[in-house]
């Protein structure tokens, strides 16, 4: 078999061959030093690539970035909004600076200790200043699991299921990077035999296994992004924990949808993976009938193989456990799909939008997304490595969810995201 | 009767008794100069008072804003942020410096020509960069109406409504100033009798009365504000057009809530009316039955009566006709319990995020919020003043809302706001 030019690759900075960022992936990602210094970087192994540094020592003089530092900035929106022609022209560029044969960082012993700097030694920060979030419900094994629980096997999918990516907004204010402890909810919830309402913390505390995509550019009031284009106005992709109050959530949710029972947290992993980085992995979209609408219709090789986990660890155990592994491949709507849905009455998209997959459920029990699909509803409880049980999280869990794609001795990774529970603020009943 | 002192109060600058704008109101928006300069000002009668210069010269060194020039801003986000302190500091001052017997700027011909512009020569812009946008729902008889026509008398109201202010994220990124016009959506929809789906302009395109709350300062995550605090977090008030294509929403919207039913625009007036030059017109709330949980309870005088109208023109008449009167002190659930419903959960709020009140409805036929309302489904159509019918919006409408509190002599009003429908992009079906 002849090796792709991709799997050659290497880099004059060590990567383990498991590790998530070798340089065929290069990430982006907002990075704090001790001394609060912040600026964009590029993940390679294990270190982190200060692109601020490497902008002001004059290397990307030759691309089309040269003018202004956009790598000098606490987001990634203004490098986004640059456009894909700036992307591939930075994108080529690191990739030459980091390549084994080129010595112009790695020879320069002062310049390579200001521009390289060890992961351990810095905080990553949320990557991007979030404008509008949605979030999908694209997974039609989720959507399925959950109509079935509710509705029934007969009512399952909603009638407009099938012919479009059901959607909603979310809250921007409340996304977290992976690291940040998220603070279990007090809110309204009403038992069905209950005549009234209570309050109090949420008890039925889950997460949602999702991919979400940033734009990079957008589009103007008024006009649209074909599924086509999308491709082009897509930035890059990260993990996204959905956290749900699922108590709150079925309280309030008629007839407007998901409010206070989402908008409590959001989680996402700090590195961006762009969808360059992900070409290598893109693969056939799952076929789609009744037929969609023309505006919908894609090119059958919209779907991207991301292996998918997630994985709990209580305050007791010292190994997190896996509990579900699936793959984002199964999702029946694509990206595409979703941004030209998104558009097509006209909304307007900015650099740094973020869209949610919606739980991303495989065909099988061991690769549910969510607590309430695992333990369907609360009757098959999960019994954890310490020996307790869980139906949705209790305070002190730790939830994590990690993604890679697998190339040819080599992977694609999106590294982790990753939150504590900490329990309800105390509050008189 | 004695008259009140803020009836009293009267400035130089010319101002009339029907004007929305006298000294009593001040509110603050950004205006944008045909040279292209653009900052915060204050509307005074047919004037706008430039407060970048105003702050430029000085007039400001005595408050708390001395230091930097918050009002040299294409929003109003730096000077909310500031606090309530501060606003209640800028309120006096320039309340001073426009009284009928201070000098200041009256004297000085070259400041009062620099501060002092033409309503008319200017052109209003969006007032604040918003991060989130939540509307709600909280017209007891809007939410009354739309059951009575989908669901039936006797399930009109969802069991939540009563117990807590429902409510949903919407689109930040189509939010527009009054003047802009909007474009008639692209989207699905489906025939009750149909099969499948199909595509093009919406139809049922409608408007909903509404009014809207910025946040000045907000909340960290997983804190609360609580009713009390809610008003000192609320900087003011606008008007709010949230329109809607109502075939796209019906078919969309299970069960997820609103999205490109909504999403394409939503209309704000210009002009942001303070909750200090409002309180005067603070009132009586509508009693609550049943009683609603303690983290819910107002102070029973958190209602403001603002009297609201809606205009049609359509592109053949002369002048607007009015299609509904109604008093945003109708709503059942407060400003007050809204945010302290919404923050319940520790979402977070920033300086400039917006909240919508959800169409607001009157008891009577005349006080109904939508074209849905009004025309009850499609049923009774409207017969407008150039002999045209309307059960829905046509292409060449313009949609006006206007608002304003009645004092003892003085008006403080809103302004309004107002939009043009334009034709859907032309597509090949």
């Amino acid at each position: 078999m002849v090796q792709s030019h991709e799997s050659r690759l290497t880099s004059w900075v060590d990567v383990e061959s498991t590790s998530d960022f070798p340089i065929q992936n290069l990430p982006y990602g907002v990075f704090k030093k001790s001394d609060g210094f912040t600026a964009v970087g590029v993940a390679i192994g294990d270190m982190v690539l200060n692109l601020a540094e490497v902008h002001e020592a004059g290397l990307f003089s030759k691309t089309c970035l040269a003018k202004e530092n956009v790598f000098a900035r606490d987001g990634l929106n203004d490098f986004m909004a640059c456009g894909r022609t700036a992307w591939k022209e930075a994108r080529r560029r690191i990739t030459e600076l980091l390549s084994l044969d080129c010595g112009t960082i790695r020879d320069d012993k002062a310049l390579r200790e200001r521009a390289l700097l060890h992961m351990a030694d810095v905080e990553m920060q949320l990557p991007v200043a979030i404008g509008d979030f949605t979030d999908f419900y694209s997974s039609k094994e989720h959507a399925t699991n959950v109509g079935i629980m509710f509705r029934g096997k007969e009512n399952a999918l909603m009638p407009n299921w099938l012919h479009l990516p059901v959607g909603y907004h979310g809250r921007s204010s409340t996304i977290f990077v992976s690291g940040q402890d998220i603070r279990r909810p007090l809110g309204q919830t009403k038992a069905d035999e209950a005549d009234a309402p209570t309050f109090g913390p949420s008890r039925l505390l889950d997460f949602e296994l999702e991919m979400g995509f940033f734009l990079g550019t957008g589009n103007k009031p008024g006009e649209r992004i074909n599924t086509k284009q999308a491709r082009e106005n897509i930035f890059g992709m990260v993990l996204l924990n959905d956290w749900s109050a699922r108590d709150i959530q079925k309280w309030e949710y008629v007839p407007l949808g998901p409010f206070l029972g989402k908008s409590f947290a959001t989680s996402i992993s700090p590195w961006v993976v762009t969808l360059d980085a992900l070409e290598s992995f893109r693969t056939s979209s799952p076929p789609q009938e009744p037929k969609v609408l023309p505006y919908l219709e894609g090119d059958g090789q919209d779907a991207y193989a991301i292996n998918l986990e997630a994985f709990i660890k209580s305050e007791k155990m010292d190994e997190p456990m896996r509990i579900t592994a699936t793959n984002f491949r199964h999702l029946y709507w694509s990206m595409f799909q979703q941004l030209a849905h998104h558009t097509v009455n006209g909304t307007a998209m900015r650099a740094g939008d973020l869209c949610g997959s919606g739980t991303i459920s495989g065909p099988t029990e061991e690769s549910r997304g969510s607590m309430l699909e695992i333990c369907w509803k609360g009757t098959k409880p999960l019994t954890l490595t310490d020996g307790s049980e869980r139906k949705f999280f209790a305070d002190g869990d730790t939830v994590i969810i990690k993604g890679w794609c697998q190339g040819d001795g080599y992977r694609v990774g999106f590294g982790e995201v990753r939150a504590t529970i900490l329990p309800a603020e105390q509050v008189d009943l």
